[in-house]
């Protein structure tokens, strides 16, 4: 995204936040020229269609949140590896407790765009296999049974918390999924 | 919904359709108009607005849901209760198997009305709270500690796993559900 317009930066900023408060297809291309204060070729002319920037703002996200996600658990390096594991559900609980959470964007996004077509869809799946990954490669870590299992299942306890949010509201089902995955692991002090 | 005229009743059966595999947000007035062969005064006479018809269409599935659980568990009524239990994971992969299945459409429904005062955000907590109450009744009978906790846990699993159909396309993701379920309440032949 380095070779982006300030009006380029612009949209995707908007977009990010835009697309993910009220979704994506509610979202109209006008709506976020006029927000971003561009004009709609700038768009065009920036990210090609509606359905790249989609892309675009989604695979920022997944850059940064990666990032900080192996920031998290490098400083937690010294924790015992079930701590670690389970320290993954408190990494996402600052963003279930922020204002305006209202569940995983990637996600959500899914559920919009059921086109497989779609160039958002390989990010979608980008983001949670790496996830996976990350849960399956502390599970194995911990020395824990059938570990690639169990990061499918934790990934499962995961989204279940968002769409605990996305239907209720329900801002601790994070902490619901960390203490449903330490009964998984037999953690009892998780 | 006995009050419906035949115009009513096939747009009723029309957006159950498109709103699932369409969106509910991608999907207009007129393409529903459309598809049925009524008239949009058919539409607003029958239903009032677009936010009625997507609550009609989703009230009318949560009670053919919550009947065809009902009576699933009652032609179990004489397995073990963990059986039962966990075979709400085989009712449900009866849907994941189905041609066309895209995830829950209540939580998706959820994801695309993001205003809490959508009159079909109350159905789609109804579906949800009812299942979980089910899900909690049934770890009680069985005996297992924290039922409620239980029921909770076992609805993430199971929204973990439309999340899992929803952005990967894994049709089993809901017997690895399951598996996580019997992991969590330790029953070792489910």
């Amino acid at each position: 995204m380095s070779e982006l317009s300030p009006g380029g930066q612009r949209l995707l900023d908007v977009a990010t936040r835009v697309f993910y408060a009220e979704g994506i297809r509610a979202t109209g291309v006008d709506t976020l020229v006029a927000l971003a204060g561009v004009s709609k070729p700038t768009l065009y002319a920036q990210f090609g269609s509606k359905e790249n920037l989609v892309a675009a703002v989604l695979d920022r996200r997944r850059a940064s949140r990666q990032a900080a996600l192996h920031d998290f658990l490098d400083e937690k390096r010294a924790a015992p590896p079930a701590g670690r594991l389970l320290a993954v559900f408190d990494w996402l609980a600052q963003g279930h407790g922020r204002e305006g959470f209202r569940g995983c964007p990637f996600t959500n996004a899914a559920v919009e765009l059921p086109d497989p077509g779609h160039p958002a869809r390989a990010v979608i799946s980008a983001y949670k296999g790496a996830l996976r990954d990350t849960l399956t490669g502390l599970a194995r870590e911990a020395g824990l049974a059938e570990p690639e299992d169990l990061g499918y299942a934790l990934l499962m306890l995961i989204d279940g918390a968002n769409a605990r949010v996305v239907v209720d509201g329900d801002r601790t089902a994070i902490l619901k999924a960390k203490a449903a995955a330490a009964r998984m692991i037999g953690h009892t002090d998780g």
